[in-house]
């Protein structure tokens, strides 16, 4: 099926050189040497004692469409960050250390359940006895729970949370850190749940300040964008434009066209360079069923990784399918049960997308990532076997 | 210096027949009747009781690049909500009552103070006696203030929160609810601080799926997106490309080339039809301080409103400029001393942008909104007074 697609690796020198071409040409999120001073002492501490470790990565990248230290305005991948915030906390009942590199203000482990309610967090608390604020007795066994679990997964050191917002951010810290994994061999995991943005504009491209869309400065001031990612109009039909004739007969020159790079894919890079003996898992998030479990072979095949998991937009809370080299496709399911407890059970060992009408309404019963990461770290287990016996034999 | 710009108004029927394009092209959010509802209830309370009334929105919109339902990328606009959630609370203090209607996740009034802390807020509290959950001693009474001007707030009926998400929706709501707040009269006040978008993509020419960036599948499913906002590479060349050879020599078919329409200036919409007697306050957010009080004179020489608020980027916590119609610039400034207590006081009656480089690090000692709201509510108060004035006159 996929033998006509040509899989050949580039050069390695010639990854190498875009590699360095990407680095250099995009400068370091500012915290970077803060980040990997922090993440040498969580890894070392952890690899020290022998201990899994996953890197979470989670939330969207943005893509800004304007000067680097002036961003008003971004292309942005949908992500909340409940996949790599609920996996995080999964992982951490499953015994791993938990590195969890994330979009700024996308969810967190164990916060998750609080902060992008629909309620605003001060609900949940009341006023107490001699002025005191505490958890409102409805809300508080839970919270109790919750923060048991925070508590203790700090105090064991258990947890590390770094936040990225750019996808050159997410691209510098994911290399700095992959690299700093390597002493964990194989019991370095990465997993790779952030929504990593297909395209961008190159730094030099990008316009300096921030776009002008209105006519009132076009008068005064000569635009000369050409060449750039971001062209705006010209300062011609000044006088026949106006706002309020929307399409379909706005004039070509008040478009506003922005022109994108693809993002040079660096998970080969990461598979063979950057961490040669962790195990690396990749999700694959599509809205076409019809190409869901191709696309995430193609991506296996192509980055000679260890899994991906491909997963729907409509259906992400209800199954994923594990595509794994060697292995059989995996659907993992919530088990459901569309009629209630008297309804005939529905076919959840099916070997294709589930039709998302035939799901309950509402969340799932349970979350799926309890059934993921208990599927992932028995994958793990035999990743970490098989590389010892793969040491043994050489 | 604006007289050669032609600002005069287009016909009526124009701008309606505009709005109306918009709007029946454009769906509503799925949530708008309920919100109307609440808004209604909010509105007609306030207004019976004789109260001033606050529409504050906060935020930035989202512009969708894919189909409606199933977006996985969109433009965003940089907007924490600092200015929009901070100027609640201050509204709410002057005894104004708040409809607050921002971008979902962005900082609410209240529990700003937490949610987009670096912190996890669960970091604020602790396991207290007899399995209670506490705010940590450090916490409390900066909390406990803030939980009781919140209570409080919800308590008298105060405060109305409401989200958005995407233009769209933004423009859906702000029409809806200006029209609900006439019955307010002149205590009906516009605060529009969301960041709102400044181009689109109308909905006929979206994509229906998610963006393909690779060239896995280009090879099996034929790519037709002509005419359409968003185009994808064509499958030509598929062999010779490789995702690795960034720029400069990306092929131009493997771009991402976005094709954006502007958004129908609403302002003049707003403030002749959706409220022709509440007033009304914009912001104008720019990066190059040469142009910024120019081009909040020219919005209000265009939209006929009663005051723009322009600030800068960098500068934003330190100064404002008020600009309305007939008076004088008037810069409002947190004051301070570089120097600290002994240092000599810098000039903060300058009538133009400050040198971001003579402020001060860190944040300003007092929220610049405790000086803002103040001052709008003195604008307010005369505006109130000056429309029963031209309704005596009439």
């Amino acid at each position: 099926m996929l033998s006509d697609i040509p899989s050949e690796t580039p050069p390695p020198d010639l990854a190498a050189l875009a590699e360095d071409h990407y680095f250099n040409a995009n400068p370091p999120p500012k915290d970077l040497d803060k980040h990997i001073k922090l993440a040498k002492e969580f890894i070392d501490f952890h690899a020290a004692a022998g201990r899994r470790l996953v890197l979470v990565t989670s939330g969207g990248t943005t893509v800004p469409l304007d000067a680097e230290k002036q961003t008003v305005r971004f292309i942005d991948n949908f992500s909340a960050g409940t996949r790599g915030a609920t996996s995080a906390e999964y992982f951490l009942e499953a015994g791993y250390a938990v590195l969890f590199l994330h979009r700024q203000f996308s969810l967190l482990p164990f916060s998750r359940h609080y902060t992008h309610a629909t309620d605003c967090f001060l609900d949940f608390l009341q006023e107490g006895p001699n002025n005191s604020v505490v958890a409102r007795d409805e809300y508080a066994a839970k919270m109790l729970g919750v923060l048991r679990k925070y508590r203790d997964a700090r105090d064991r050191n258990m947890l590390l949370v770094l936040p990225f917002v750019s996808i050159s951010d997410y691209l510098h810290e994911l290399r700095a850190i992959a690299h700093l994994m390597q002493p964990l061999g194989p019991r370095g995991l990465l997993y790779l749940a952030a929504a990593v943005s297909d395209f961008f504009i190159p730094p030099d491209r990008m316009a300096e300040h921030k776009i002008q869309s209105t006519d009132a400065v076009d008068s005064v001031k000569k635009n000369s964008n050409d060449g750039r990612g971001v062209r705006t109009p010209s300062v011609e039909e000044e006088e026949t434009f106006d706002n309020f004739d929307s399409s379909p007969a706005v004039p070509r020159s008040k478009r506003l066209v922005i022109d994108l790079d693809p993002v040079p894919k660096f998970l080969k890079n990461l598979v063979e360079g950057w961490s040669p003996q962790g195990m690396i898992v990749s999700f694959k998030l599509e809205t076409d069923p019809s190409i869901l479990v191709r696309k995430a072979k193609y991506s296996l095949d192509r980055y000679q990784h260890h899994l991906v998991i491909g997963n729907l937009l409509s259906t992400r809370k209800w199954e994923v399918v594990f595509v794994s080299p060697g292995s059989k496709d995996r659907w993992i399911r919530v088990p459901f049960n569309k009629n209630g407890p008297d309804g005939a059970p529905l076919d959840t060992e099916k070997d294709e997308p589930l039709d998302p009408k035939s799901l309950p309404e509402g969340d799932p019963p349970i979350e799926i990532e309890s059934l993921i990461i208990p599927a992932v770290q028995e994958l793990h287990t035999k990743y970490i076997q098989s590389y010892g016996e793969k040491k043994e034999q050489a």
